[in-house]
Parts: C-alpha cells; sequence; structure tokens
C-alpha cells in the first residue's frame, strides 16, 4: 500500500486513493483470501470489531488496520472514534462518493473497517473442553451463515466452522448477519465436514446431524431413542436446500430431526439452526 | 376482466393483456387490498396454493382465481397442471417475456397464481380452543414475516397475527418465505395489539411478549419465576430494530427473555421467535 499522508484532518476524496482502491479489492473474495483481509460495514460491525480488537484477551484475535467513515457518519456515531482510538485504529474521513466502491451494500451507512480475516486452525478451537460446535456444511446463502453464527455465540458455541464448500464467511452479507459475533466466535474455514467430524469424535463430541430423514431421533423426545443433549455437542447443518448428503450424514454419529407439529414441511436453515443450537444449550444449562 | 377466449393452449403473449394487466396490479400492496387478491410466486408456493384450494377442508380457505406458467416451467413441473385440474383452476401458458410484469423477483421460476387474500377475523381463530398463537407487531421485514409464519406453522400454531401497522402479509417477499404456509395456517392482519391481547387473554390464552428487558421471565429456567410454557399461549414479537414499545409490552401478561450464553447481544427477530415458539410446543406436547 503506498504510504498516504497522516494528518490530523486525513481525509480521501479521490477514488484513485490507493487506500481506497486497496479497501475495493476486498469486495471480491479471491482477493479477501489473497490479502487475508476484508470489510466490515456498518456501525454495529465496526464498533463490535473495534471492541474485540481494543480487547485483545478475547477468543477471537481481532485486528483492525483502518476504519472509512463519512463526515454524516462521523457525527452520527461519535462513540466510534473514542473506540477506534482505544485499538490504535487509524480513521479515514471520505467523501460520501467513495463509500460504493469500497461497499456493496446501503447498509455499510458510511461506516467501514478493514479487518485481518480471523478464522484459526480447526484443532485450537475443537478440544477436550469444547462443549458446543457448530458446523454448517454446503451452505451458500451469506445471510443464512451469518444468522446461524450468531446464534451460535448467542447459544454459547466454542467454534462455528464453514466447510470447505460453503459461503465465504467474509462475505459482505454474511458479516453483517452475524451482527458483531463474527468478532466474538472463533471461525474455522475450509476444511471438510468428514474432518472435522473425526476430530470432534475424538475430542468427545457426539456428531449429530440436523435432518429429518429417518433413522433420526426426536429433538423433543430425546429419552425415546437415548438422544442426550446434554453431552458435549457437534450439531452439522447441511445446505439450504438439499440439506446434508447422504455421505455427509454418514459422517455423523446421529441424525435429529425438529419435530413438525403443523403442516409445514420443514423449517429454513436459521430457524432450524435456532432450534437445535438452543435446545443443545438449554438441556446442558439445566 | 375483460373476457378472453379460453382454449386447449390458451396462451397469452402480449402485455397487454387484460389478464396480464390485471395480474401485473397485485405487485402494489394499495391493489391486492382493493381486490381481495394477491399473486403466489415460485412452484412451491404454487403447489401449496393449489394444494390447499383442492382440499376445500383446510383450516385455511384457499382460493386460486388462476394460475401462470411458461413454457419451460410447464414443462418442468407437470404436477402444478395436475394439481390445477384437480382443483379446478384455469391455467394459461404465457410468454417468458410476460413473467417481470407479474413478478417482482426472479424466484417466480415461470409459475405465478392469482389467490384471494386469506385473512380471517380474530374472533374466527382465537377461541377457547386455541393453545397457540403468535403475534407480529409493528414486523416491517417482509422475509422476516414470512419466516415466523413458517416457524409457527411447524410448531402446530392455530393462527398468526399481523397487527395493523406491520409488513403486508402478501408482499411477494412474505409469501416466497413462508414456504407455503401461508396456505396453511390462519392468518389476521389489520388488528391492534391490545385488541388482539385482550381478546387472547379473554379465551383462556397468556400472553407473552418475547422480549428481553427485565423484569422478564428466562426462557430456559421457568420455574424459577412461575412460568408455565404448557398454558395455552399467545407470543407477541416486536419490530426487528427496537423490539415491542413499552406500551405494548404492557399489555402482555409478561414478558420472557432468550437467555444468552455467549457475547451476541440478541437473536435475530426470526431465529428468536423459531425458539421461543419451539419452546411452547416442547413443553405444552411434554
Amino acid at each position: 500500500m503506498s504510504p498516504e499522508p497522516q494528518t490530523a484532518n486525513d481525509r480521501i476524496t479521490s477514488p484513485r486513493s490507493a487506500r481506497i482502491r486497496a479497501a475495493a479489492k476486498l469486495t471480491r473474495r479471491s482477493w479477501r483470501a489473497k490479502e487475508g483481509r476484508f470489510l466490515a460495514e456498518g456501525p454495529q460491525s465496526v464498533r463490535e470489531a473495534l471492541v474485540a480488537a481494543a480487547e485483545r484477551a478475547g477468543r477471537v484475535r481481532v485486528r483492525v488496520f483502518e476504519v472509512f467513515v463519512t463526515d454524516e457518519a462521523r457525527e452520527r456515531h461519535p462513540d466510534l472514534l473514542d473506540l477506534a482510538a482505544r485499538a490504535r485504529v487509524r480513521v479515514h474521513t471520505i467523501a460520501a462518493e467513495l463509500v460504493p466502491e469500497i461497499s456493496d451494500t446501503v447498509a455499510s451507512q458510511g461506516v467501514i473497517a478493514v479487518c485481518a480475516t480471523l478464522d484459526v486452525p480447526l484443532t485450537e478451537v475443537v478440544t477436550g473442553d469444547s462443549r458446543l460446535v457448530v458446523v454448517l456444511s454446503q451452505v451458500r446463502d451469506p445471510g443464512n451463515a451469518g444468522t446461524v453464527l450468531r446464534v451460535a455465540d448467542a447459544a454459547g458455541a466454542d467454534a462455528v466452522v464453514l466447510t470447505s464448500s460453503s459461503v465465504d464467511a467474509y462475505n459482505p452479507k454474511t458479516v453483517r448477519s452475524t451482527a458483531g459475533s463474527l468478532f466474538h466466535v472463533p471461525v474455522v474455514t475450509g476444511v471438510g465436514l468428514s474432518e472435522v467430524a473425526e476430530l470432534g469424535r475424538a475430542r468427545g463430541l457426539q456428531v449429530l446431524a440436523a435432518d429429518a430423514h429417518p433413522p433420526a431421533h426426536d429433538l423433543h423426545r430425546p429419552r425415546d431413542t437415548g438422544l442426550d443433549l446434554a453431552r458435549p455437542t457437534m450439531w452439522a447443518f447441511g445446505n439450504e436446500a438439499w440439506g446434508l448428503p447422504e455421505k455427509d450424514r454418514a459422517e455423523c454419529d446421529g441424525a435429529v430431526a425438529i419435530p413438525i407439529y403443523g403442516r409445514a414441511e420443514s423449517l429454513n436453515l436459521g430457524t432450524a439452526a435456532a432450534v437445535c443450537i438452543y435446545e443443545s444449550a438449554r438441556t446442558a444449562q439445566l
């Protein structure tokens, strides 16, 4: 990145600015992977990123390189400047016209942070102490992935794994849907379900496929089939359209179906994951 | 609607067709309300509409006026033609170029049905036999409303109420997110929360606000505060950004918070509703 003058009134107005051009490239997945950086958009995401970066003691090691804000956003969210100062992160004021260059959504509200990608090695977070791990296999919709990550965070999960064929954890829509949880829960990417399941089992977790195909345990009648949700559990959720393929179900120790009391055929991925993950959390804390 | 010839090869190719123009108007909320009709888009929604229309005995009285399909969709979903015949619904083949006229999404996949709006009076569905009623107050996102409606259906809810300031139940995105559940669960619209809560109480339901503001019961520790989820329950969910305002909480018998075991601030509306509604269903069936 070419050096640019840092002054108290650091202000970028040209789309040809090297900083803007470098950030703009991060709207593409291939560049995010190459650079090991991604964009967090919107005051909530940026706030969580800065808080986590200032902490330096959280479970997720967050590094924020720089923050871009418009004049309007600067005025509207003065707390972000304080947080950036505390985290020792440089803030650039940018012309509002530059926002679309580095943001693919209207949701950024003029606040965008450049962060280091967060994913950690599988073996670092799936350990003998793990109680709850969430695995998304071949999930394609960024909003769904983010929603499940947020639920996993709320339920106190130890880690979330996105398998190699899943959506990018750093897709702007994924980041936004996590509502900051991406900066709270350790995330593992680029591994296969069989590797994850094998390690989980070796570390003492039961590996459960959320899957309605029989034979499956009934989530609400665990005793009928000897399901023990109080045990450390790794939940595996499949693609939003076709679920977990047979091959992936076979990697798990068992399948669990959410009972349908009405006439819906199924739940969508986000709500199904919420019901399963929270049922684990409820049972484990009893 | 001007009469058009009905033949075995009924085919519409002109955007000036009276049928297409009449259907196109239904992409606007005001026209849906005026005409008492709406569009169901996509093979899954249309299939569920036709199945429900043929039944004539379901809890939801579904009427489908006509179905538009492209040649490609006709070939890909031959079952829809059988279902339409069984429900005595006329199918028009339309030129693919006409689809955007009557569909605001790419998700229609060339299959669109014109249906009669489904909402029923509040007093018809909130009765002394009701066990589970879901109320959405001031929910604005159509996808969220549809997601909760689908969860309510899956959990066996007796009815879903969208208060007068909520998103339109017949918004194409709402309809699609219900994945057919709009044709399974009775829906009430255009009433205020206080009216709904009052009737619910009069019919023996406890009215619970899903709301983290203290004082709230802990969903997972009901005994601590004497919460009995096995009782007939009316759940009230508020707006996705600001929840239930104080005034609305006061209409309820109590508030229930989903415990957060990790660091997320909250869940999103769809997943929060899923956790609460399924916890009711689980407790009631024990």
